[in-house]
């Protein structure tokens, strides 16, 4: 087999999101847009529901659709994306709450499908998604006639407890939703590690499930092991790799390990990256090629059968900050060449 | 609709083809690994086919077998990675050809599938697969005497065309092959535009074939149109994105649109990047964030309904440098999310 094997621990996503629940004591949900982050959402929407989730969120009502057909009726899903045009047909059909973001998407929804749950996403600051504060104040009377299941706004700065930004939005949404009778939430998962003032009614973490900061005491979640296909020698000197990216300072033993960027394994992982065997570290050699990578496997006894990329002695971030990225991007990144297995 | 449209035009993979057949004038292989570089290995394989590609080449035989599940008996494929422990039955089951690397891999097959075809991959330089020349002279009796079909090599710098490793690595193969009467490959996509003397029997292009440098004179194969969520007018000194990290110097007008890095649009991608609308280039401001990118429309009249990153005005290279990276990854790391559409 030369396909890299990925474990997911779904006991260790649990287990996140119990701790997270902890941290929070409001309703917890549970973001699984981009496949659980890439970590497969049905198996994990179905492990979390199990443990008690009742409410997750998806980026696009496509994904929504997939995640209802998995968990059956009953739990209930949010589309951060809105009502989008076209799909009033998905919203009904799925029993989605999209978090509509705009005035127009307000009208779209309210003509197409009344009386059909859904939620506001306000902007706070971030300029990205929902509605803009004079909208907002147009708009308030008339969608809060509607019956919102939520009003809920997004951080921009939530990784960096010390901004000011975060003070400034969680102000703002004070302002924005005063005098409403309508559940809140503001945080995701940096926001949730922010304090009570952050978590209002409910509280969707996605990162943090999955082992990513800024939950530093997550548990991890992925492991990622990659099969050697041959080890060669190299004398002083020679160089390895596309545009001979790499020239041997002594001999070395290069192994080549089979997965590459077209595997997610970013292209930029450069200088500094290493893996592991059994703990000890090696570098990356060479660039990072769409189907291989090449390791000094030098200071290793023996010939090792695979070397492991993410896991126990080098977690996502870690990874992460070789290719100069967030964890977040190596977890959606991770293809679908590999074979995955999971823990519970 | 929230999720973003991916057109493949497989009608210009099949005219890439073509024209690099053309250039070869010998036999032209394809390669589909990484899923036809993430354009679907299915069509693209068939569409080959039918225009008379005979052979295809993959990185690991769990992607052979399934491309022998499309093709049906008579394409030969090639399997990069060679002849991995535990794969016998793959490789036997779906006629696979590994390209044997080491001496290792040739007693796993010629052990455990005695007369099954195979080729050889021998090592000119990039150090990365293939029997070093030392291997290979011990090694070579022994497994010309077993009909490998093919015997080939890769080049480490053939995108740089003035690059000496190109002659070097050529002498080399011719060399290590001297004597030999094997069908020889040693070019990709870049091999086969540095002239006949790269062809020998077989060429393999892979990226020139989706469109991708350095395969200059390529048809565009890849359009990635954007739905647009909403748009925002936002005052001079107003901040966007995760991190605050673009400020508007002007009052403008900012468009979310519905794709993101776990849709594959690197994060990296950052100042300089553009998207386009009718042609027109309009800047992405802020950071890319999982599912959504925001973009400076200021400029545009009227509000778009989407926006484009890849087509006709913005080749997948171009898009490549916005991210500091090469059309590869590009192509290898679009997402699952997008609706695929097909043109023939």
């Amino acid at each position: 087999m030369s396909t890299a094997t990925l474990t997911i621990d779904l006991g260790a996503v649990v287990a996140n999101w119990r701790a997270l629940a902890q941290i929070a004591q409001v309703e917890t949900a549970a973001v699984v847009k981009a496949d659980a982050y890439g970590l497969d959402a049905a198996r994990v929407s179905q492990h979390l529901a199990a443990a008690g989730a009742r409410r997750f969120f998806v980026a696009a009502a496509e994904e929504g659709v997939a995640l209802r057909r998995t968990l059956g009726p009953g739990p209930r899903i949010g589309v951060f994306s809105g009502h989008m045009a076209g799909d009033a047909e998905k919203i009904a059909g799925a029993d989605l709450e999209p978090m509509i973001n705009s005035v127009d998407q307000m009208l779209r929804h309210v003509e197409a499908l009344p009386g059909h749950p859904f939620g506001l996403q306000l902007d706070t600051g971030m300029n990205r998604l929902g509605m803009e504060p004079a909208e907002w104040s147009a708009l308030r009377d008339i969608a809060l006639a509607q019956n919102p299941t939520l009003i809920m706004s997004h951080l921009a700065c939530a990784d960096d407890p010390d901004h000011p930004m975060n003070a400034r939005q969680r102000r703002m949404f004070d302002d924005l939703t005063q005098g409403v009778d309508v559940p809140r939430s503001l945080s995701a998962t940096g926001g949730t590690l922010l304090g009570s003032a952050f978590h209002y009614d409910m509280v969707r973490p996605g990162v943090g499930l999955y082992g990513g900061l800024p939950f530093v005491d997550a548990q991890p979640v992925v492991t990622l092991d990659i099969p050697v296909i041959q080890i060669r020698e190299v004398t002083t000197g020679e160089t390895v790799g596309y545009a001979n990216s790499w020239t041997a300072p002594r001999p070395a033993r290069i192994a080549t390990v089979s997965a590459g960027y077209a595997d997610g394994l970013i292209r930029a992982m450069g200088d500094g990256a290493t893996m592991t065997h059994s703990g000890r570290k090696v570098p990356v050699v060479g660039r990072v090629s769409m189907d291989l990578i090449t390791v000094d496997v030098t200071d290793l006894e023996g010939n090792p059968e695979s070397l492991q990329l993410i896991g126990a002695h080098q977690s996502v971030d870690t990874v992460a900050e070789f290719a100069g990225t967030i964890g977040y991007e190596i977890l959606t990144a991770l293809g679908s060449r590999y074979t995955r297995t999971w823990k519970t």
